[in-house]
């Protein structure tokens, strides 16, 4: 009965090791940016652990790397599963890890089996995840999505993103060329760890994610005027650190009291010109926040940027705004997740319905094919960093909550 | 008679005129950090001017340079006349170099006149009174007080002073030997731009310095704790930002409360790791506050430093203190003040005495010989920025003032 079939935690432990070693940081972490000598090794890795399981191997022209498993009848569509081998610089190992080495796990268990499928299988590392250079840009590009503006002015720099290109033997092109037919998958299914304390807290084994976050992001720059810190009377100044600064406090309190199921960061700001003895002309402050509910975000970015206009004005400042981007919020397909209870049920697993606050490749694909997520506790909600922490336990019940599901769908 | 003498105001305009056109940033205003090209050049053509003039030029191991005229009889000291030609990056072109181009032209007049004083005059230009690699570097050397440490250490980064001293032809230990013999000057007189705008606000000619403030500055380090900015709750954070940002308003309104003649400014923070997604683990505060009274400093500094503390105490941040440097308010020579005062009045000029908010050479030598300072009228109180701006004619006024403050201390 496939019912009973279970993932072997002790092969999946070796494979996970051995990606933890690659790009290890020496300190329980990895530091594996994307296109990094360590993520590439982290790649070969993988490719080489896919072949010694006998299954087929396959980079597509936007270097995602996955593993094939043609269990399906002719002609039948795949379900993909997978997660990401990057991480962000001093990153965990389990953050984007656990998900490929579970992903592997159920193919060689169901390859092991000889089991025949409603559909083909596909253990998938999609490439940067993280956003070191394009975020998303794996996933993007294979679901057509990928905007070719984003390869001209990247996040990560123009110089990094083709370096790094050129370092993984890929082009243009081929990222461009990455996108597959529409009714090629049959679904999406991906496992992470929460990076976050509610399971935790909860003492639950499993998320099941209902939702992953919108994020959305703006440069706000508060400008007034450089003056000598010395001989201009402190009721004389236009100084922009003060706009920058009471509201990094007032978005806080805001969000915290009327919008308590999103947060906000401002996780930079930039002083212009930047010396002790000169009132800070301008400052540059790096905005996000992120919602699980689309109807709210206008809300939510209405009220934000009328406080940096309010505060702005407070100080005498000067206001103005680029936005970097609107990621809306995305919603997990209801069958799989009714899939993912019934399997968690099966395996008499605890399970819950959440909503991811980070992002995941599965925002690039909701709108492409169906789209599921599982979540493993993180202990004390550590995540991008080496702190990060799941214990091997959870970890296994993850991947054969994802075994149950994929055959469960399959039937 | 003496009295009756004035400085020549067109050969002054045109000496400063070639200063402004060494080093233009196009706006009016010049960009000649020190041991700059631009800065060299400038220093270049203010020895062709003293050469021109048929005065002796000069330049010692810390680099100043000098006009020297021996007026005075035989092994009589010298009266120090002066400012500097190093400016901010975008500074204006009257902070300093109207001063040197005025004690130039004092030199040329009591030359022109064949004059015999009591003591040698010397105009003098000090190297990087800005502080762009160590604050106040050429008046220290000059008065025995420069620390070897700020050699090693300087706040504009050793290879950058190194390079640049390379660039000058100076050495360390040039540096070092550049001091003078203590009874060698008569005292030291500068004629400055206010950088303020009490003179214009007072319609007053004439600004004569009693002290020059003191400047305490700090690195502050409010230390929290990197999380995902996505999944981290917004009350599970130690965010860096806010500690710094309800710092940085705190201590504006505690310095405006408490201490009115005092000012406060926070002229940058960095953010580490300083990403959009990343809640801040650190921010470094760059912190510097000035008083012109010695006995108020322990005072503020203690009432600045609890605010700190409790301003990461309610974030949950640790905090670290650097302390960067403690210049004590210095008081300007009463003989010196008193003898700009009978000159301002005989020249009809209106006078007031006022501190000097920014920092000057006056502060190194003041220990060493007599110091006195004259300010003219800066319009709306601009500097530091190519809005600076004085008009001629009160450039003017200050030179003969500046001349006639010579003669009086002379007879």
């Amino acid at each position: 009965m496939s019912s009973d079939l279970r993932i072997d935690p002790d092969r999946m432990l070796a494979a996970f090791d051995q990606l933890a070693a690659t790009g290890s940081a020496g300190d329980g972490g990895v530091h594996r940016p994307t296109f990094s000598e360590a993520h590439l090794a982290a790649r070969a890795r993988f490719r080489q652990q896919i072949q010694e399981a006998g299954l087929l191997f396959r980079v597509d022209g936007a270097g995602n790397h996955s593993a094939s498993l043609p269990c399906g009848t002719e002609g039948a569509p795949t379900l993909l599963i997978g997660s990401h081998l990057d991480s962000v610089p001093n990153g965990g190992r389990f953050d984007g890890t656990l998900g490929v080495m579970a992903a592997l796990e159920v193919l060689r268990t169901v390859k092991d089996h000889g089991l025949k499928l409603k559909f083909h299988l596909e253990a998938i590392d999609f490439t940067d995840e993280e956003g070191t250079l394009v975020g998303l840009l794996g996933s993007a590009a294979l679901a057509g999505c990928l905007d070719p503006a984003l390869l001209q002015s990247p996040r990560g720099g123009h110089e990094q993103l083709h370096q790094g290109m050129q370092r993984a033997g890929l082009t243009e092109s081929g990222m461009l060329s990455a996108a597959r037919p529409r009714d090629s998958l049959a679904g999406y299914l991906e496992l992470h760890i929460e990076q976050g304390k509610r399971l935790e807290r909860l003492g639950i084994d499993i998320g099941i994610v209902s939702a992953i976050v919108g994020i959305w992001s703006y440069r706000v720059y508060f400008i007034g005027r450089a003056d000598h810190a010395g001989s201009t009377s402190m009721d004389d100044r236009r100084d922009a650190s003060l706009g920058a600064s009471a509201f990094t406090l007032a978005a806080r309190a805001l969000v915290m009291q009327d919008f308590p199921n999103c947060v906000v960061n401002v996780g930079r700001m930039d002083f212009t010109p930047g010396a002790f003895n000169i009132v800070p002309a301008r400052v540059d402050l790096a905005l996000e926040f992120r919602s699980p509910d689309a109807a709210q975000f206008d809300r939510l970015n209405a009220a934000l940027l009328q406080l940096a206009q309010d505060q702005a004005r407070r100080f005498g400042l000067e206001l103005k705004l680029e936005s970097l981007g609107k990621h809306f919020p995305c919603q997990m397909d209801d069958r799989l997740r009714q899939a993912m209870a019934a399997a968690c049920d099966a395996l008499d697993l605890t399970h819950v319905s959440l909503p991811s606050g980070a992002g995941h490749d599965g925002q690039s694909l909701s709108g492409f094919c169906p789209v599921g997520m599982l979540f493993v506790p993180s202990v004390d909600g550590a995540s991008h960093s080496a702190r990060e922490f799941t214990a091997w336990s959870d970890c296994v019940n993850g991947a054969n909550a994802l075994l149950q599901t994929v055959l469960r769908l399959a039937s």
